[in-house]
């Protein structure tokens, strides 16, 4: 069952991600970062990968693409805020661009 | 050389577009269309086959994913408004998402 992250874990999870770039949503419970690639060929392939973890984990994101850059925004709309789900995809994500 | 859509252009290739469903972005010179899907998977496997095309031609769109839906924006910034590239890309996309 998805829970709306603890305070606890807000603080435990969240910091570090804030450090890797990740900024909190001023609107909503939402976190949200811009990747930047060589290429359009860079970015969607990073995309690419994404969505399939996206899929596999059943939580998939927000984002945009315009050319090299991918914009990108976590939130789980079942508990109307950020949830494990989110950290665990924002560290995949990271992982995946080669950062954090 | 890519030039910006004449007048007459516009009219034939631009208003066949509008009738499936593009529309004239209101503060720029791009065209706009919402591609909806039955899930995440159809999305971004439209989203990848578009990007093969986008690459191809060396022209890319403005796209955002949210789960099942897709908003594409069209222009050519090189021009600072629609092309014939824009007509190209968006009659592709039209075909891989089965519509036009």
């Amino acid at each position: 069952m998805t829970e709306k992250l603890s305070e606890t874990a807000r603080t435990t999870t969240l910091d570090p991600l804030l450090e890797e770039g990740w900024t909190l949503d001023e609107n909503r419970d939402a976190i949200m970062k811009t990747f930047k690639f060589k290429d359009f060929t860079e970015a969607f392939g990073f995309m690419t990968r994404a969505a399939i973890w996206a899929e596999k984990w059943n939580h998939h994101p927000e984002w945009s693409n315009v050319y090299n850059t991918v914009n990108v925004t976590l939130t789980t709309h079942d508990v109307d805020g950020l949830s494990a789900l989110d950290v665990k995809l924002a560290r995949k994500f990271d992982g995946l661009a080669g950062e954090g």
